[in-house]
């Protein structure tokens, strides 16, 4: 008999005579001549609630059913007398799949804290939390994938392999077929000559100039992978490995980038808050009180579409104290970003037309000389959530703001071919996705919505 | 005004008063009084013909709208009185957005060697071939997810960065954020203490194991991601980098796993016919004339279901003489796939319970002591494109098949503790991404099917 997944049992609109389901028990509680198992299959958050009576088939095999067990249960599926559930399952039989020692079973019924769970990333998704977390992980890929797919974007896959260094993000990881006692033994030009692929290579921090590849042929196109940056920071914001989404447009200017940032981030609200109510009420009961009014505010309000010319304005005259200064040519920081979102404007806020000094060299230069068609989207409680640009799509122009910063383009011919041949204006923006989690669940800690967290100094599992 | 996608323009059922529309030009043909160009944007495969008259606003700058220029487009969408079009642009006006001076310009209008193509990856998504290629790649990403998605798999993201190097599938690269030459200087314990992470770093060759993990405690899950593989190989099949999905389910068998894997093929290539016809069509009369009867067998056919046995005793008895031996215990090669699913099935053959020796230590081992609970995808014209297996779930087996290898499994305790807690039967495969599109598309060099490959030696872009 094919298993039933408990949503499916649970969500159903009627009894049924004979269903088999199959889980880990949470909690067990015997009573004189019945048992409860309370079993969860990582389908939902929601427990399917076993009654077991004394005379089932098995009845004797329940006290090793203790909590992390593997149990499966064939039964019928009827309303539940009790509160909290609509159904519940009369255990016909029950089988013991697997044995969970009591003695040394990690998860106990208990709240345990996230420090704790990080030493056990490898069951911290059978906690409710975390089995919330990461199905949440994957409806929002999901959401992303069908929102681009929907608008007819082309999803590419930019390589985590660069021959280059000079991507201009931080620091890089050195990739190398090498061991390192071999590598130790040679000169430069063997380590070279020996390695993989004869040169230098390093780890993406970046999908960004594939992307602008594609946008000039395909139209328009995403990345979304893994990303890479070496920064010797041990912050709850910080991880070695993440996931970044990178759309870019083609025929686009940073008003279209700003209207895609926008609608990308209210879609995906929306999609949190439709198709994953169950699990995101967990993190509103248990983890951030604000949580439903911040999804509501971002998915609701019109963000605020601000030049950085006026933003500086507002903060310099607001009257508060700043740890940071503020003017004209100083990037704005969290404590800026927090007050224009969570004070100022109470809701989302687009800051656009950055002075260039403080932005990427290929960033589209405005006509006024000092400010690049530059984005940033800030969310209430998170700061900085998208940052965006028009490219700039103007060879001279381009070759000469990489002359005044010294930068060197010798690896980027082809990037600067995109730029003799057919150039079309295009823009495109980042977005974290580790991050976004943290805005849509409100956990404050990288760590803690990642699989398998790398960061400094940590790489286990 | 909002420039209209071709793939729209082309599908409509309407003519349109008054369109605009962005692209790239592919040819132009000058007849007396009257322009033709035909313009691509990379939405579809097909280009609109725009008819300039020499009346026509801006009809004087046609003359710089070369081969791979820029140009805007406005107009009347009519029903095209020429053959091979439904739909063309009446154009009222022209703009030119970036010039591509046609000396220089590589992709003049004739055909291509791939070599040459891949020395301009980034302009080859420009031609018909590629653009094709690039739109199948990314609407196989999303049936791909589509396809997991209906079914309640969760999509997990596995780490591409690991601390153990004993994965088991050849050899892997190392990572690290010390320079080469700084790294030279200093003893082991050195480079260790200052390296990133404390210890040795390697990138990933499967995310299999945390996807256990995962379907462990979620149920059914699957990765799709970078993986990466140092391998010596310059063939036309290998690559250091590239895209693997695998699956993996709990309380599942074998059969369960042959089922997931015909189902998601059929699924698949139901998707690249009907959703990608046109760009199909092109490698079907470009690329390889037999892949429209390749793809309608895959679809059609239910999958031949071959124990490793059985199909040994077909290839010995068979009368033709292989290059390479064959009998129980003996790996099948390239050659006898071939003959099986080309020759004597003529259609996708499961191939399962393979001697025990020449598959991996993880692999659940059934009853005769002999074999395991593997199984192999092959399909005519390719061979392997699936391998997967049920896990080991019983720790005691899993244990002494580990010593018997002289295998050590120190760095992977949180492995074996799924086989101590709530242990249950479980199945997956990987599925090679750039095989599934060699498969779909007749290409044979899996250089052709990556946007920047990554093979030994190569590392451009």
């Amino acid at each position: 008999m094919k298993r039933t997944k408990i949503i499916e049992a649970l969500r159903g609109d009627a009894g049924r005579a004979d269903i088999l389901v199959k889980g880990w028990v949470r909690t067990r509680r015997d009573a004189k001549d019945v048992s409860f198992l309370e079993v969860n299959d990582g389908s939902c958050r929601a427990n399917i609630q076993v009654v077991a009576d004394v005379g089932m088939d098995g009845y004797a095999l329940l006290k090793d059913m203790g909590v992390g067990s593997a149990v499966a249960v064939r039964g019928e599926l009827v309303a539940s007398p009790g509160k909290g559930q609509r159904w519940e399952l009369r255990a016909a039989s029950v089988e013991l799949i697997g044995a969970a020692d009591q003695e040394s079973y990690p998860l106990q019924k208990k709240r345990h804290s996230d420090e704790f769970l990080r030493t056990i990333a490898h069951l911290r998704p059978r906690t409710n939390k975390y089995g919330a977390l990461f199905r949440i992980r994957s409806e929002m890929s999901f959401a992303i994938h069908e929102f681009f797919h929907a608008r007819g974007f082309a999803y590419v896959h930019s390589p985590i392999l660069t021959g280059s260094d000079c991507e201009g993000a931080g620091e890089m990881f050195r990739v190398t077929s090498l061991g390192a006692q071999e590598a130790a033994g040679l000169t430069a030009a063997e380590r070279t000559a020996r390695d993989f692929f004869g040169k230098d290579a390093y780890l993406t921090v970046s999908g960004q100039l594939a992307a602008e590849v594609f946008a000039c042929s395909l139209g328009d196109v995403y990345t979304f992978g893994p990303t890479f940056r070496a920064e010797h920071s041990d912050t709850s914001r910080h991880a070695a490995e993440f996931w970044m989404l990178e759309p870019e447009m083609a025929f686009a200017d940073l008003v279209d980038d700003m209207d895609l940032g926008e609608a990308l981030l209210k879609s995906l609200t929306d999609a949190v808050l439709t198709r994953c109510a169950e699990d995101v009420e967990l993190f509103a009961s248990f983890v951030d009180k604000e949580l439903p009014g911040r999804l509501g505010n971002i998915r609701d309000r019109p963000f605020v579409r601000l030049p950085y010319g006026e933003a500086v304005k507002i903060l310099s005259g607001c009257g508060r104290e700043f740890a940071y200064p503020v003017g004209f040519g100083l990037d704005l920081q969290s404590e800026h970003e927090r007050y224009l979102t969570e004070v100022h404007f109470r809701g989302p806020v687009v800051v656009f037309d950055y002075p260039k000094e403080i932005k990427a060299f290929y960033m589209r230069q405005n006509d006024d000389g000092r400010t690049v068609a530059a984005m940033d989207v800030l969310v209430p409680g998170i700061g900085e959530i998208i940052g965006g640009s028009a490219r700039e799509e103007r060879l001279d122009v381009l070759e000469a703001r990489v002359a005044e910063l010294g930068l060197t383009m010798d690896d980027y011919w082809w990037y600067l071919d995109l730029r003799r041949f057919g150039s079309v204006p295009h823009a495109g923006f980042g977005l974290g996705f580790e991050r976004l989690l943290m805005l849509l669940t409100g956990i404050t800690n990288i760590r803690d919505v990642i699989p398998f967290p790398r960061t400094y100094r940590h790489l286990e599992f």
